[in-house]
Formats: C-alpha cells, sequence, structure tokens
C-alpha cells in the first residue's frame, strides 16, 4: 500500500509487557499518534480542527492486527492514509514498521465520526478537512 | 447474547480522558481484564496456564466497536464467552454494559494462539482448556 | 502506623513490566484508586467533592518508596489517612500491602490544594470533608 | 540549575485526564524516558546496561514536585543529571519545561540502585558508567 503520510516514535520502557513486547492496547496510542501527526502535518492540529468546528472525531471502531512483536526501544514508523470517506464519518488505516528490520509490526483500522461538541450529532467534515482528506485517500486491505 | 462469565470493574480516574470519557485503548485492558478473570473462575490462573504448559496465549487481533462512552467512576460489567475454537487458535468474544443504566458500552473481541513459550510455534490448545473452553462457547455477532 | 481505610485491588497484566513487577508509575494509580474509595467510603464520591464545593484537590506533590515489588495477579491492600490538615491542604498517606504475604509494597505520600474549578485559587477546605479528614488524621512516616 | 542532558517529548492525547491536564503518574515515564535517553546519548543503551553488566537499575523511590500542568500537545523538554553518586546507587534529578512558555512543569527526582538480575542484590555501579555519572554531576535542589 502506498500511504501519504508516516510519522516515528520510540517505544518506551512502560509501554513494554511480561512477554517483553509492546502490550496490545498500546498500539491504539501509537495509531493515535500517527492520526494527530496526520493533521498537524496538513496544517491543522486536533484542537484547532474541535475549536474551529466545533467538532470532536469520535471513535466509533478500532481493528488491529499484531503481527510480529515490537519491543523496548524500538525505532518504529507509523504510515498513515484515509479511506472510506463519507458526509461525517471516515476511516484511518496504518501500518506500523520496525525501522532497523523493516518487519511489518502492526495493520490498523480506526473508524470516526465527527460530531457536534454539545449535541453529540453527527456532522458533516468541514469542507477544509475533506480536502486534504481525499487528497490522501488509500486502497486499505486489512489483512 | 448469553455469555457464561461476567466480571465487574470500576472505571479509574486515569483510564479517562479529555472528552471525559475512558480512553478508547482501556477497553483492550477491559476485555483483558474479563479474560483473564473467566480462566480464574475456571479453575487456572494464566500463570497457570503459561507455566504448566508453557505456552503463551498471544494476541493476534482485536476488534472493539464502541458504542456508548463510559465515564469516570462507571460500574461496569465485562461478559466473555468463546467462539471459533480450532486446534491452536480460538477467539474471545466481550460486552461491556454499565451497571447503573444497562447501557451497552463496548463490543470487543479478541483472536488467540497458544504458542510454544521458547519456540514460539503454534501448540494444541490443552485438552484441560479445551474442555471448559468448549463448555462456554458461544454465539457472537460483532454488531 | 494505624490506617483509618483501606481498599484491595489486583495487579492486571498490563500494569507489569519487562521484569515482571509492577511499573513505578501505577503506583501513583493505585494510591489514586485507594484516594478516591476513601472518599466514597466516608459518603462523597470525588465527582460530588468537585460538583457541589466547585473546586477540585490537585496534587501538588507525590513521593513513593518502593520497598518490594508487586507482581501480575497480587492481591493487594491500599491502606489511607491523612495528615498535615492545613486551611487549604492536606496530605495523603498510603502503605500498600501483598495479601498473600503481608509484605509491605510501597509507601506513597501525596500533597494536594483545594482550589477553585475556573481560577485555580487556593480555597478553604469544605467544613464537611474537614470534618472527616480530622477523623481520619494519622501520624505518618515516609520511610 | 545546569544539566548535562536534555531531551524533548510530545504529550500525547492519552497522557492528559479529565482535568484536562497531564495525569501525574505519566510524569514518571516522561522522567524514565529521560533517563533513557540520556544513557544512550552517554553511549550506551539500557539494554546494554542490562546485559554487558548483567544488572539492574532498579528505582527505590522518587519524588515529583508538580508546578504548573502540562497540556495536550505540548513540547516538554526534559533535563537530565545525576547526584549522590554512591557505591552501587545514585540519583537522578529531573526539571520539566514546556518549550512554547518555558514554564517549569515539573521537578523530579528518582533514586536507584544497581543490583544484580538474578540474586537482586546490590552491585558496584559499572565503572564505565560511573566514569560518565561523575561527569554528568549535578547540584540538586527539589523544590
Amino acid at each position: 500500500m502506498q500511504f501519504p503520510f508516516e510519522t516515528h516514535l520510540r517505544v518506551t520502557y512502560r509501554d513494554v509487557d511480561m512477554q517483553r513486547v509492546v502490550h496490545n492496547s498500546h498500539y491504539l496510542q501509537y495509531a493515535e499518534i500517527g492520526r494527530i501527526e496526520y493533521l498537524r502535518a496538513r496544517g491543522m492540529t486536533y484542537q484547532e480542527v474541535v475549536q474551529r468546528f466545533n467538532l470532536e472525531m469520535v471513535l466509533a471502531e478500532s481493528h488491529c492486527y499484531y503481527k510480529v512483536p515490537a519491543h523496548f526501544d524500538d525505532d518504529l514508523t507509523v504510515r498513515v492514509g484515509i479511506f472510506d470517506i463519507g458526509r461525517s464519518s471516515f476511516k484511518v488505516g496504518y501500518e506500523i514498521y520496525r525501522k532497523a528490520t523493516d518487519d511489518q509490526i502492526a495493520i490498523i483500522r480506526t473508524n470516526h465520526v465527527c460530531v457536534n461538541r454539545e449535541t453529540f450529532k453527527p456532522v458533516r467534515i468541514p469542507a477544509e478537512v475533506r480536502k486534504f482528506f481525499e487528497n490522501d485517500e488509500i486502497e486499505f486491505k486489512e489483512t
């Protein structure tokens, strides 16, 4: 797959469990870091999105495939792309790689809905955001 | 769905994020607590499984549907059942409810593979474990 | 030391690190659970304190002595008492024990200040809270 | 204070709590990141220290002063220095700053003991490590 954006992070000591591998719950945090850095790279921090458009991009669903474990101190690459862009919903696809070995660590999908911050009712994806989402649209295969 | 086991937990302050709801990554920890308490209730702690059979039940995949947010101090019920029991693989299905309102908070599935602790090669589900897994088999619908 | 309150918790899988012991940062969460359960036992949840008195009990300082490591699945007892009760500030002392062995796991102190939720200026400890704090006052030695 | 080393990190969404500030327990993780990056900068990753010298640098005590809250997406600077270098024990001092405003967020101290990985008995700080610790010794005031 071709991903329009990538960011890097290092596995911290606290993320690693008794099996000496990254605990499964942390990959959702790595995806979140990828998503937030993606927005920043497109010129809008998550807080700016929230404040300018009075919305939150709530998480409706997440799906993780754990391929190969990541370890303490690994340098990881998180690749990010957008797909299934609807009226108020969109999906984000991620692949996480270990830089040193190019191992594919995890494939992740998160489904989001833009909702009004007060009413929690779905609202349209703001036109400015939709523009770069459409630019960064990928074909995403989960397995 | 009929679940053969349930356990209870309270949302801690640290689990809650800026949106005043449980952060998505913590539901995987709640599922883990459900899974571990299920094993204990069937007479075998996770550590006993690991040591007696020299295996780990590694996580291959996770799937979460976030239905309604949970909040700080909520009492949650985690229901647990087993499905798709193969030679070395099995799936665990969970539903998380808020006790006070009976709201369905999340539906979760985790796929596991029993692997040898040294070689990481798949090994059969131990007969003793298979016995109670088969007793606790459910039909699981993810949506 | 004599503690007026205690609560119990079980170490979850995710709390344990590569050294197979509870990661140091989680003891602050265990203290927090102790503090919140203490308030509940005295008839006031933390959320009720916040809403009725329009204040937060912010954390100004924490001190942990790590005595003996806790492990996955340990049943822990968290003992809680109050000391150094000032006009708007107070300290909470904790001892954490492993139930099975009565090992002392950690000694913790947290210093708090009651502040107005909007202005963040220090405010008096509410009279109702002060009453049970004074009832539960302990002599606390940190080592 | 003069610190011989500093590293940078960004506050992730998951680190922030209901009060919209970094949850107190995460500062210990930020200190840990500072300590591990310090070792790497001196030419030895933590894993290399563990394996070459067959020891762990266990945490005996931690002390945090929370000065001003950090928020989501803040760029933080973690400054690191060493003090009270004994035969097998040493202390690490940290100051955390917000880059944008130069606010002092937290002052942290962690006390460590080098122990043999199997026996958990205290062992001397390895000569090679002592050399750079002594080079990076600071006067550390906690308040």
